[in-house]
C-alpha cells in the first residue's frame, strides 16, 4: 500500500509517497516526475546509508537508463558544512551536471538538508528529490528548508527549495537505531500535540507497533506527520507566521540543546522534555491539565526522556533560553497548548513560569 | 534629476534609481523602502572603492538612525568565491545581522553577485539593495543572478535573489578606470543591437560624451540599458527562454576570454570582438550589410577592441566554443542579429562559418 499525500504550495507543490519497497521502484516514479536520462543526476549518501542502501538505488536507476553520479559523505552533523557542499559541488561539476540534472538525497534530515542547499545553489537551482531514511526526515522533507551550517550558528546559511517528490521507503526504516527511531517518533507526536487530537490518540494507542517499526503503523505515523506539517508550511512557505507552532517544546529543548554535552542530548530527546515543559506552562496558563497528562504519557510510553536530567544548570538553561530569542522584557515568545491538538502563540509568558517549569522539569513524578 | 525604471516581476518587482549625489540621500530611499533600523544592516564593498566611497555612505546612514557594519573585501574576480562568501557570513552572525536585516552590494558586479549571494543565503534569504559602481553593473544590477564561482567554473554557485531596490550614483562613476568604462558600455551597447535602434543610434551620436563620463549622457545610457535588460528578464526571469538573446556576442566572447591569458581581455572587450563575430555572421546569414557597419563603427567610436589579435589561435577559439556549448552535431546554439536592435537564437549556424568568421577577425580592414 502506497500512502500518498501532496504538499500544497501553488506551482511548486509535491507530492510524498510512503511505502514499501519504494526503493526498487525508484525508477519508475522517476519517470513518471521527468527526472531527465540525458542529464546525469547525482544522489548524495551517507557513510551510514551508502552501504546499507546505495548500490541497490543506483541499479534499479542505471537500469532504466538513468545517468548516476554517487557521491558519500561522512555520516553526522558535521557533513552540514560549507566545506562539504564545495566538495559536492565539485562532484557534481566533474560529473558533469547540468542545469537539467536532479540532486537526490538518500538519508535523514542532515542529507536532506546538505543535498537540498546544493540543489538550491547549483547553477542557481537544480531538481531536487528527496528519499528520507529516517523518521526525523519526515520534518525536513516538508516546507523546503534547506540549510548548512555556520561554525557559530546552526542552519544560518541556506535557502528554500522544495523538492520535486519525496519518496519514503518504509523499508529503509527498519535498519534505524532504537534511538533514531524515538527521535524522529518525537516530531511526529510534535506534529500531533500541535495540530491534531485524533493522531495523538492513534500514538497513544499503536506506540508498541511504532517501535517495533510495523511498516504500517509506521506509515501511518509519517503520513499523518506530513501532512500536519504540509498544512501549516502551506498557509506560511517563508515562516513569517504560522510556522511558529512548529516550534512547540523547541524554546527549552534548543536551551537544553545549547546547554548539553556533545551528543548528550539527540534533538528529539531535548524537545521531548520540551513539550512536557509546553504541557505544564500551558496548564499553569488555564489549560485543561488533561493536556499535561496526555502529552506525559504518550511521550512516555515511546521511550523518550520526560525528566530534565538533575545535573543541568536551571540558570544556564535559562540564560541559552533568552539568547536565543533575544529575551529582554521579562517574558518569553512561546508556543502554549491549550488542548491536545491545539496550540497558540503566546509573547507574554512571564520568564519567571519559565523557570519554575524548568525546576519541575528535574522532579521525578507528575509535578501535580 | 533623478531617472527611475521599474523591473517588472510580480511581487519581486522593484525600482532602480539613476542620478547624480544619490549616495548622499542614501537615507531617504533607505527609508522609503523600510529598511530596518533596529535589524543592523551591512555593506559590502571592494578595497577599490570602500576608500573613495564608503565612509560617505555609512556616514549618511548612521546619521539618519541606521545601524551599519561593514565589510571591505579585496577588489577583483578572485572574491567571488566560496572562502570569501564565508567570511562574509561570519561577519553578519558577528554583527548581531537577523533575518530583518539588509545587505547593501556597494560596488561593480563582482561586489553584487558576492553580497547577493550572501543576501540570498543568509539565514535562508535577507533583503537586498545595490548600489553600483560600475557601468558594468547596469547589467549585473537587473535581473537577480547572484554568484560564486567554483575553481572549475565561473558563477557556478548561486540563486536567483532580486535586490529591494537599485541606487545608481552616476557620481561614483567618475573615478572608475578607463577601461572599465569601455567595458561597461560594451554590455550596454549590446542591449542597444539586440532589442533597440534608437538607442544604438543615439550612442553613435553620444559616444564621445559618454567616454568623458558626461553625467546626463551616462543617466541616459545606464536608464536605456536597464530598460532592455529589465523588458528581457520580466519575461524571464528564470533563464529559460528569451534570456537567451542577452547572449550576443557571448558565444566567441566566452572562448575568446577562455583562451586568453589572464587580464588580456576584460568581458567587455571579449565580447566587443565576440558582438562583430555575430555581425558578421548576421550578414552571412543574410542580414543587411547595415548590421555590421553600425555595430562596427559604434564598437569603434567607443575604442573597444574589433580585432582578435593574430596569437589567437583560431583552434583553440573554436575548441572552447565547443566545449562551453556541448557541441556535437556540427552547428552551433547562437545569437544572430537581423538587424540594428533585432536577433534571433538560431541553433542551426555551421560550426565552419563561426570559424571562418574567427579568422575574420583578425584582418585589420573591414572583411568585406
Ligand atoms: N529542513 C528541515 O525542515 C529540518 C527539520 C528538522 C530537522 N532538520 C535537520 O535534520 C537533521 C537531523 O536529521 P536526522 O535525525 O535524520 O539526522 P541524520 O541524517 O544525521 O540521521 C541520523 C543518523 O542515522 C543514520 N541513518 C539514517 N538513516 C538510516 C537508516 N535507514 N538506517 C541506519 N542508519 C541510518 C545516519 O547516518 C545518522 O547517523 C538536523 O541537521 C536538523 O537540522 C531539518
Ligand atoms: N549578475 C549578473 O547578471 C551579471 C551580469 C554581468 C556581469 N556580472 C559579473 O560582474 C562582474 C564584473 O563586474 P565589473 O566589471 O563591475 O567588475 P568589478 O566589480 O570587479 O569592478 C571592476 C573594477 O573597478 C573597480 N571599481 C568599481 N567601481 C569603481 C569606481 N566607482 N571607481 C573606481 N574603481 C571602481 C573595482 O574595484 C574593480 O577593480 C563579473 O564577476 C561578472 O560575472 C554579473
Ligand atoms: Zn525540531
Ligand atoms: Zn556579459
Amino acid at each position: 500500500m502506497v500512502r500518498e499525500l501532496t504538499v500544497a504550495l501553488g506551482e511548486r507543490s509535491y507530492p510524498i509517497y510512503i511505502g514499501e519497497g519504494l526503493l526498487q521502484e525508484a525508477a519508475s516514479y522517476f519517470d513518471k516526475h521527468g527526472v531527465s536520462k540525458k542529464s546525469p543526476l547525482m544522489i548524495v549518501t551517507d557513510s551510514h546509508i551508502g552501504p546499507l542502501y546505495l548500490e541497490a538505488l543506483e541499479n534499479v536507476l542505471r537500469a532504466s537508463g538513468f545517468q548516476v553520479v554517487s557521491a558519500v559523505v561522512p555520516a553526522g552533523e558535521g557533513s552540514k558544512s560549507l566545506a562539504v557542499f564545495e566538495q559536492l559541488v565539485t562532484k557534481a561539476l566533474e560529473g558533469g551536471l547540468d542545469r537539467k540534472s536532479t540532486i537526490v538525497a538518500l538519508g535523514g534530515g542532515v542529507i536532506g538538508d546538505l543535498a537540498g542547499y546544493v540543489a538550491a545553489s547549483y547553477m542557481r537551482g537544480v531538481r531536487f528529490v528527496q528519499i528520507p531514511t529516517t523518521i526525523l526526515a519526515h520534518d525536513s522533507s516538508v516546507g523546503g528548508k534547506v540549510a548548512v551550517n555556520h561554525p557559530l550558528a546552526k542552519n544560518i546559511i541556506g535557502a528554500f527549495h522544495q523538492p520535486a517528490f519525496v519518496l519514503y521507503d518504509l523499508n529503509t526504516l527498519q535498519s534505524l537505531p532504537p534511538r533514531d527511531v524515538r527521535s524522529g517518533l518525537s516530531e511526529a507526536i510534535k506534529h500531533g500535540l500541535i495540530w491534531d487530537e485524533a493522531f495523538v490518540a492513534w500514538c497513544d494507542d499503536n506506540m508498541e507497533k511504532l517501535l517495533a517499526l510495523d511498516p504500517d503503523a509506521l506509515g501511518y505515523a509519517l503520513f499523518k506527520g506530513c501532512g500536519v506539517k504540509a498544512a501549516v508550511v502551506s498557509v506560511d512557505e517563508t515562516e513569517n507566521g504560522l510556522r511558529a507552532i512548529l516550534n512547540l517544546g523547541h524554546t527549552i529543548g534548543h536551551a537544553l540543546e545549547a546547554v548539553a554535552g556533545y551528543g548528550e542530548l539527540t534533538h528529539g530527546e531535548a524537545i521531548s522534555i520540551g513539550m512536557i515543559g509546553s504541557a505544564i506552562v500551558g496548564v499553569k496558563l488555564g489549560a485543561p491539565q488533561e493536556v499535561y497528562k496526555v502529552t506525559r504519557r504518550v511521550l512516555g510510553k515511546s521511550g523518550l526522556p520526560v525528566r530534565l536530567p538533575e545535573h543541568f544548570d536551571t540558570d544556564a538553561v535559562m540564560r541559552a533560553m533568552m539568547h536565543d530569542k533575544k529575551f529582554t522584557e521579562g517574558s518569553i515568545v512561546y508556543v502554549v497548548p491549550t488542548a491536545i491538538g491545539k496550540v497558540e502563540v503566546r509573547s507574554d509568558v512571564p520568564a519567571s513560569l519559565v523557570r519554575e517549569t524548568v525546576e519541575l522539569l528535574k522532579q521525578e513524578a507528575d509535578w501535580q
